[in-house]
């Protein structure tokens, strides 16, 4: 099929490269003039703007937008309400709040245009060999463009979901999901590293890949991650997160579902991410208040 | 090689199975006489007393004892170390504390027999087709068993782990791991279970292990527990737990390391265990003393 | 000082009450007939409406607004912003959230009306003998109604905390550190109840109440509790909750302060409204898929 | 009445102090001379050694031992146990685990010597000026020791607990919510440090201590510590723990009691004394191998 790609960055780029590679043709476009030249390398057409992309396609069109959730995707869909017409269709496969999706397809339905919402999980090798994909939109139109899922997804590796929004809430749970099976693995890993043995990391994690209960594509990487750098002895231990583990239990929340262990994953991701707490502070004050208990002073 | 097995239940059976498959030879003993015969099914010799177990073994023999950690097995071991001979073999296979190991390992050396603590894991159908094991004892005289683990283990899925008790250790946070996985996928799938969009759980936990980043064994299997059991209706919530998960926090605690998610996960499993909770009822008789807020009275 | 009291529930009529004793003069309304007639009683006036209300205060007047927070609050408040004039004051002393709370005030603003956001703490008890206060609003124009809060506040029990919402903001703060504190208690007295120990609970929080660390009012309250009902035999651990604990862990993430002790309340209220979960399901059933582990069938 | 007193530090001193204030004779003695004087000082006679301290009590003697709980204290009762004789009294004051209090109380009846465990609250205030004590023994002996607590308690501020053991179970209780109580508190304030209005949290802390839900000794420590170091700029955010959290911890998990906020506490607390944690590394593996996120490098 012929598909316009916006956004060349990590996961669009190898998207494209996917697409090309399955005899699909893709007119690309980015910002960015040095991944508009890496789409072509990979046989893509790229576009100078989306104007000039959007004329490259036939009606109904099928655009697939790959730009970073929140501002940046609002504005590209605002700017595709305006510019598309009626029946072409706009696939968001980033990682967008499943709330935002549902607006852009109100949006886009204003004019006629389809929109589906598209969860991308498998990582940058995903995008590129074979990934995942949770999709949600109209059932029918879903059928027009399979095809594309079909090349670019690992077998058996996408699922229509449901009603609009639900392909991003699905991606959503997903990465709850992942902040806690990564946070346990970590522990465990925690606990073995202080631990009177002397384990080999990668070692562990590669024999626990081969028949344990807790295979896992993880544990793969975390079986490379060891191997490159043994003892992780060149990585600060900072947990950075986009915004889907906290929308997780937001929704949680919401729906009055207790998830300690998702809860308790992004609060230790936030803990991460300062050297000293004013929460230690306060319970070492209160400790030298009423024991006289030594504290450290800056 | 010829080996005796002692302990012939769910995982001790299929191991004779998988031993007798790769042209190994089992002396099988078991208290109840029914598994005894299920053993000589396949191909195993019954010995109907560990003595009669003993003497279809010639020195230096090696003897896997897979029965129910603590009690039973330091039953069976103190026997055993009044049996055997100097040069003799025991496996601990099964979930024993590795401090316990330790102290069986120091038994039996008085004695002057070699002991091998091993952490499996992959379930019952690892044990039957190929098993992941993690071995701890003497480094050279792991040699002499290793063509047992190369057999039954699934490929690369045994490793050497270092001194006595590291075995059992590896499989302990193994075990702490696996809770905090399992819960994480619960969790994920009780905030979609509470959600508008209505997915089917079996087809997401399939799709999931297509290429996402959460693809693992426990979304195989909860893959086939949903089609078995949509909306697992014929379930109750109680999560049991053997000992692993609750002595991988007590090492947690001992070495002073943060592991929230596993320490959440266990507290979880005892949470499910009750029907109400005494501090439950603290609670809703605070907020009725201050608030008067209502209680929900018996 | 002379003022409206809209919302004569448990708090209202007791703030109308402890006013009155404070001479203040108090023209009260609420939905409910037998409200007002208690007002009455009390030494109110009562109103049958607000515009009775309004009509017995002379400008610029003050209103406090005691009634359920979300919706009904809303409704007032834009109810009194068609029916005061400008100069007038509104006082919100409900459990409102904080942004709520400056939309109201920005609503009030483009008449001319004043606001202030009170969180009000003391349960039953303070509302009636002296409570406890956190004012937002202007600063100067605080001191007008400052005499209101000396009377009914417990010495030194209220504090101007800021410009609008931060009286409301302190108070879903308050409440987010008061289950913590009151799981904490909870959490305590459950492992007592499970000793092997016997202990007398009430005995036991009056004697921590005399020089313990641990004093506090919830105490106090525990060991009221106990003696009324010693086992708490009568009651149901369901922990309901109002809002201000979730939007204290809302604004935790937008924030991304970890709370994990907060987070872990707000979990455990929430579980103890089921009774039982699907996170157990899936659990249970990944160990019998894996292991063969007994399930509790239904 | 006339006792020994053994250790003479922080909670040690101020009991003597108490002591001699309620008309008591106290022997007192601690390796340290300046101790000694201290004591001497207060009014206390000092003993040079145990045999000295000894010597100077009639039978049936009392001895309050007041040492750091483990090894220290273990081998101060071993040489009580040598030195006493039977029909005399040993009161263990200080934080000792259940566990050895019962221990020492058999060691100790092997000579007929009696034992308490007493559990001391209130801090080093407290222990001046009116302490709070969980008192575990013999019942009808206690009477014999009673005026010591009537003494030196805090009014209605001490409880004969039950049998050996009970009084320091229910110190290390206490201990557990005290963790809860204290991280509530501190979190409650680390959201407010981060939140867009501006505090004065010593205001705040002095406010809530007067007529809210929240009152308790920890939040007068905390507008203490607030007025003596606003920001708490001078202080690490270390949070250490002696043994009590952590067996609290242990007792919970050994009777599956869950306590998810005592758990929490506690694993804070480790989290506070590492600048960066291996979990984190993990993670940020694991990150990095996904999604080619990128990593703070050391």
């Amino acid at each position: 099929m012929k598909l316009g790609m916006i956004g060349l960055g990590k996961m669009g780029l190898n998207l494209v490269t996917n697409l090309q590679n399955h005899d699909h043709q893709v007119i690309a476009y980015d910002l960015d003039e040095t991944a508009r030249a890496q789409a072509a390398k990979v046989g893509a057409q790229p576009a100078s703007d989306t104007t000039e992309l959007i004329a490259q396609l036939a009606t109904p069109r099928i655009i697939w937008v790959m730009v970073p959730a929140g501002k940046v995707t609002q504005s590209v869909i605002t700017e595709l309400s305006q510019q598309l017409s009626a029946g072409d269709i706009v696939i968001d496969g980033g990682n967008s709040f499943y709330r935002d999706s549902i607006a852009h397809s109100e949006l886009l339905a204003t004019k006629g245009i389809n929109f589906f919402d598209v969860g991308t999980s498998g990582g940058m090798a995903g995008a590129l060999n074979g990934g995942n994909f949770m999709i949600g939109g109209d059932q029918d139109l879903f059928k027009t463009i399979e095809p594309i899922f079909q090349s670019i997804a690992a077998p058996a590796g996408y699922l229509y979901t449901g009603a609009v929004g639900s392909g991003h809430y699905l991606k959503m749970i997903h990465n709850g999901i992942e902040y806690g099976m990564m946070q346990a693995i970590a522990e465990g890993f925690d606990v073995l590293e202080h631990s009177e043995y002397k384990y080999d990391h990668a070692a562990v994690a590669d024999m626990w890949n081969h028949g344990s209960v807790i295979r896992s594509w993880l544990m793969e990487l975390a079986a490379a991650a060891f191997k490159e750098d043994p003892g992780l002895k060149h990585l600060q231990g900072k947990m950075y997160s986009s915004g889907e583990g906290k929308w997780t239990l937001e929704e949680a929340i919401r729906l009055q579902v207790p998830t300690p262990v998702i809860a308790a994953s992004l609060m230790n991701r936030y803990r991460s991410l300062e050297d000293d707490t004013y929460t230690g502070k306060v319970v070492a004050a209160l400790r030298n208040q009423f024991g006289g208990h030594a504290v450290d002073k800056k």
